[in-house]
């Protein structure tokens, strides 16, 4: 399988799941912001961890898509007014231009309740395998995964922090979904906990050099390239590796941060050919 | 089992579920909106269906708790300045006039995942009943639920809407959560489906009645009896009773709604001083 390929299913399944209903409003929002050209790059990070170790991937094909609706719910909620106040995303207005802000929470709140009631609904496994795949599912959502990390982002604001609290920030609001992502495909796929544990290595470090390349492409790049406001991340004096390190010091992070990538696929003997591409994607990125 | 006693245990057991940890100001505004001397109308309604099927009710005591933090999140949400709008609430500022409306919206979405986790962590249920319970909890979360209640009641807000919009908005806003306590409570029980109907029906008339009479007394009480801002309904053009068949038939209406709960009990000899007293209380609310 190729990136391409998962992508496909991806974005017919998710158009399949979220279909308009009564009320219109709250659907056309949801659509609006989970069918919006993303990169698609946590579901495909699922499929593939369990096709690489089990040889196949159609079950996990709900669960892919519920972290991806979870995924644009945090992006819905982040972009508000009085969060990061951004107007666009990945080109287009943002949910809250277009809808309201009003719609936009409620758009964001459904998505949580959404995203796990397909998991339930759909997937072919387990009871009891269900319920650990759900508890993945929140422990990334809530209070020690991306809510964290917006909270300590936000609070960061204009403030000097430390190094460690920016390691934190980038943890769990980046590395929180990729983990989550990665840890239920290698659960789908029965994998031991010794793999578990390189797996969610793996799943740290590609968050850090993904967040690590989006500090520095918000720094580097165009409003064309990026889909949004660039610069925004000084203007609100958030804590980032560029501000922390300036940009020849995050480039070599980035470059640490890959590395590590391809040194846990290498001694683990993993093999894809799809995560060895986007880790070079992402050093690309930032070129 | 009194009604007092139900809510301490409650009481407690949400303090003791929502420990302070890192980062410390999410936790705080959880908190401060979840032990914030609510009547834990919902929570009690679980345990004390349980207890009159089975004659017990501890093992509901967690998706007890998660009900009451699903409630606490949709008042937070709905207070906010984009929807509702209200500085007080249970005569305390609500949570946004506290901590800013960016935490406020992350401790709500927090709550959205820390509620399931209580039911996956602390539930000694087998794994198949907990999906079923877990499944109806974001039923009455989600778009089918108080979410499509939501939506509705701000997109009617000035307009002239049809009796059929008013019992929707109500069924889903107010009802839908009561439902799921009832029915998460008769689910733990393992009742049958012909009693699921009739505790479902119970349900959805109670949620009728609770909601008549908070139209009621939005219009005749003071600030110091509802705890939050008098008339608020009106002046927003809210869709309520009061203002589709004015104070004397909706008093009717209440009547109606009590006595239709009344029948479900007796006919089914569901024997609960509880349900009997709560009924009562909700009629002379308006008075």
């Amino acid at each position: 399988m190729e990136f391409e390929d998962y992508k496909k299913i991806i974005e017919k399944k998710l158009n399949e799941y979220i279909k308009v209903d009564y009320p219109q409003k709250i659907y056309e929002s949801m659509r609006y912001s989970v069918l919006n050209g993303g990169k698609r790059l946590r579901p495909v990070m699922l499929l593939e961890t369990l096709n690489m170790i089990s040889g196949s991937y159609e079950k996990g094909i709900p669960a892919s898509c519920a972290i991806e609706m979870l995924h644009c719910q945090s992006l819905i909620h982040d972009d508000l007014p009085c969060m990061d106040n951004d107007d666009y995303r990945r080109g287009k207005l943002t949910n809250h231009k277009v809808f309201g802000e009003s719609t936009a929470i409620l758009s964001g709140d459904a998505l949580l309740s959404f995203a796990p009631q397909i998991i339930i609904k759909y997937s072919d496994i387990e009871e009891s395998l269900k319920v650990n795949v759900l508890n993945e599912f929140f422990n990334a959502a809530g209070v020690n995964g991306i809510i964290a990390g917006q909270i300590m982002d936000l609070d960061s604001e204009g403030k000097d922090i430390s190094y460690e609290t920016l390691l934190y920030i980038h943890t769990k609001k980046t590395s929180a979904l990729f983990e989550c992502a990665i840890r239920i495909g290698a659960m789908l796929a029965n994998a031991d906990d010794s793999l578990l544990i390189e797996l969610t290595k793996f799943a740290q470090c590609f968050g850090m050099a993904f967040q690590i390349s989006d500090d520095i492409i918000d720094e580097t790049k165009s409003f064309e390239v990026l889909g949004k406001t660039p610069k925004k991340d000084e203007k609100s004096s958030k804590a980032t590796f560029v501000k922390f390190f300036g940009l020849d010091e995050s480039r070599n992070k980035l470059g640490y941060y890959c590395q590590k990538c391809c040194d846990i696929l290498e001694s683990n003997r993993f093999e894809s050919k799809i995560f060895k591409e986007l880790i070079k994607n992402i050093e690309m990125r930032v070129d």
